[in-house]
């Protein structure tokens, strides 16, 4: 009979003052359901930051920057752990907002909604974010969009790279600082969006929906590896993923954080294990899933690679 | 002391043979979590389906086709039951995919990805899809894309309508014969748009991304009255709800078929009472969440309410 | 290369006054996700209560009582489709207090539980029961115990048959009349409980935790065969499932219907696929898992089995 | 109008080396979702700890123990921040497991179970325990059986303390040298209560399913204030929660990390609201749910705690 299983569970142990890389660490030894995952996904994090040679790409859904998980992605670009960036629309929104300096709240979502209506308070689960927020965002990106070159085609890309050129901080800013392109092909369904549907009542600048494509392509095609992290599901999942199908490419590093379940079938769910049967990761990429809530898992992960990685 | 409850619980007896509508008839009566709200969106539907001043909207999200939803949303559109259809760009692949005379096959979740990679199957839960019919669909997008005019600029929507004429059944093809517009703003983020990518290699016509909206938005603003029924989250769900946040009105009807939570913050779960305090749903709007499969809830939700509408 | 899949996906197309039997057979030519799941379970449950050397065990967890579900299991009972049955005290208790003629109301989920106190309602989702209930338990249960012989030594099971002898109605009384045993291994934690703790202040009746733990493990030992409808998880599953533990036998039918997921790595969301590793079932067990709410997949399953056995 | 939320959104800003402490504090100022949740959980469950007038209750539910939370608890135990524990048989079963030097090992939930069945492992999602660990575990357990006086009547804590004395570390064994009780309610639900049955075969011992129910309820009249930290739901969380209903009291502080949900309506995912309408908890009393995966909740929860508390 051959080897059939591995290491044996340890105990944990909780130490006072434990770092956080201390904690994932005892959860490896541990080693079950998801607190085994995220520290597996540690490991792999770690090992797709390292690696020179990978392309790294980042995809982000849910409502992560009302949430205050911004500040990471936003820091994680600084430090160039992203290559490319893929997001909804929502989290760009939001992160247009605190840019401009307005403010998300703690709130409850034990509340009146009707009664939060008629406050003028836009509610997001537990978070609440006033509509002078959105007056104030309308201002700002009208004139951005005012500032387009009429006539002209711009792709979704350069779009919202333009907009990082007028933001002081944030997901958006530091992207264009770093030059790092920032996917969002469903523009359309977001603030930004309908704002955009505003302005085009009166100007005319089109917005090619593929002219950033042939960049990421290219990016698919040359990567000599690549890896992704990827949190939550929806279009930033499945758009990343996706862009290795074209190619004999498949990424060899994959890390999901998501609260879905993979027996209702949708993409956002799915296990990577089912990427492997599309090639979308390679037969032998390292991927991992952590089902949970991406507030606990995603500052945790950072974390502890950031920890690892702290003496390099 | 106001009255504080309503009506007892009356407990299920089966009946050999009773139709669908009157076992949901018996959930309702039993009125209790997920099964009392199935009977609540029945309620529901069916006022909505039966206002003649509703203008209808259906979001599709999920891999539903490839489950066998799809001719659900196909005979719900040539009844006259959806007047604006918002997808993901999978839905609509896995349409054409059966469109042109591909299937999709009943597999199984418990299984080798790396065995079916190399066996040329893709693997969407326990749903293969072969290569083949990716082969076939590409000869088939292909030859339609290459039809658009050169140099020309097109809608999403006029693109899909495009398609709807030359598949011969499925969602895009009754779509096109009601002249139902179907909505995909992240085109992109599909296998027609990887196929769009390659065409546009050697070729040059523009998606403009917010060709479509207008109409949309007139849409949104001349509707006396207006429902959603929602089937899973993601940019269907988001771009519906969010389109009547630039009018005065908001949804007077919604129902969401969904597998997600809302305490994970994200929009694909999030309650419709949040959306009442952003005012995408009126303060009164009769609105319901099942929380479940939608190949489960969905089937039963239609079944139940056509049985209702037999002898109008 | 062998066959690697089976039929094809058969989009649903929806028929007014459909029967539950048609509309889950169209869901079982669909036959994805939890939709294709619940038909296998309709097939299996109905080979497995068709099948005479088969005896048939039934755990019943969650709050299904409340929920209007107690009828059904009542009615299975009756029927001869319970040999077997394993609860928690929660339902028994429900079961009771609907027996002696109080009743769970319809309400909300979303209230101020404050307020509920205050007006003396207690809440189980949305579904409230009057306090008044529990002292008309209260007065129905202590009678019962009241005539307990003193000093003796009474087994849970026998206990519950006594008090299905003073209802006139519903679970208990069905399994009394059908001389179904119910094994409550929970007694403690329930009303039941609470009120004997009450009774054995001034009274001394001993309830043995093991008394009728032989009879049970007497018909493990000789069921032939043996079939299993799990619905929720808890005590009542894991009774049920390690009750084979002992025996050289495993289930042959295993059908379990849970909201819960199996990577949390706790029992009530397991796969039967682990219950096969440690012999619960058997290698060539039929097994199935609709993940779900039990409120709407119950009535389901129960109403086309039942319609599928109408003519025998 | 008066104040409708309250602090901003902190965007999170990593720091490496930062310690779990630190961690959750950000999480704190962010303040959303569960993250936001969890925070809160480490509020309360230091402000319970430090109460002296609170009496502190534990439930442990799930398969805690065979992932190395089982070390946490003991620890807990030890230090004396656990005044009534109520465990599933299964945590204790496997608490005995480890503590005769047996172990469970890691590995992995994508498996074949009938290979595992051949080679004698039993599964608990991806974590594996060798038969042999079992065979060692009746012959412990056996004996200890064995030095029960012949024809006596014992109640479940004393049985449960009785094996704490003789394994030399753990949960149980911690519990007896602090004179913690340990109620177990469906301890017949447990490998504890099969080799029982065994032993039972050829012996009379009864164990008195209510007798140690006096003491808690003892516990619960007297308790100045009390306080429950509930990890998962099932029996330990129901018995807990119900100790306070035939009291004036009701627990002041509540925490539950659990990955069930609410809308399902059983009582393992209900709402602590939920439980302020039975009085379970009182109308005032500091209460919390943390959704998710308790092996990473609880770690971190207990770190944070532990950490604010070093220097008391």
């Amino acid at each position: 009979m051959a080897k059939k299983y591995d290491e044996p569970v340890t105990q944990i142990h909780i130490k006072p003052k434990m770092t956080v890389g201390e904690l994932v660490n005892a959860m490896g030894k541990a080693g079950a359901y998801n607190g085994g995952a995220l520290f597996k996904a540690v490991e792999i994090y770690e090992r797709m930051l390292r690696d020179p040679k990978a392309t790294k790409f980042f995809g982000l859904a849910g409502a992560m920057v009302p949430a205050g998980m911004g500040g990471i992605v936003a820091d994680l670009i600084s430090k160039g752990h992203i290559d490319v960036l893929v997001s909804t629309g929502a989290n760009l929104t939001h992160d247009i907002v605190e840019a401009i300096g307005c403010r998300h709240f703690h709130g409850t979502a034990f509340c009146n909604d009707v009664e939060l209506r008629h406050d003028e308070i836009n509610r997001i689960y537990d978070i609440y974010l006033p509509n002078e927020a959105f007056e104030k965002f309308e201002g700002f990106i009208q004139q951005i969009f005012s500032e387009l070159e009429p006539e002209s085609t711009i792709s979704i890309c350069d779009l919202l790279c333009h907009i990082g050129h007028r933001t002081k901080k944030g997901i958006l800013h530091n992207a264009m600082k770093k030059s790092i392109p920032v996917f969002c092909p469903a523009i359309q369904d977001s603030m930004i969006g309908l704002q955009y549907w505003l302005f085009s009542q009166t100007n005319h600048v089109v917005i090619d929906s593929f002219a950033d494509m042939p960049a990421l392509m290219d990016k698919c095609f040359t990567a000599e590896k690549s890896g992704a992290l990827l949190v939550g599901g929806g279009v930033p999942k499945n758009f990343i993923l996706q862009s290795m199908l074209m190619t004999p490419n498949g990424f060899n590093y994959a890390i999901q954080l998501t609260g879905d379940r993979p027996d209702l079938g949708g993409l956002s769910g799915a296990t990577l294990d089912e990427a492997r049967s599309w090639g979308k990761i390679t037969e032998e990429a390292e991927a991992i899933t952590v089902y949970g809530d991406a507030t606990i898992t995603l500052p945790i992960l950072v974390a502890a690679v950031m920890e690892r990685m702290l003496h390099d």
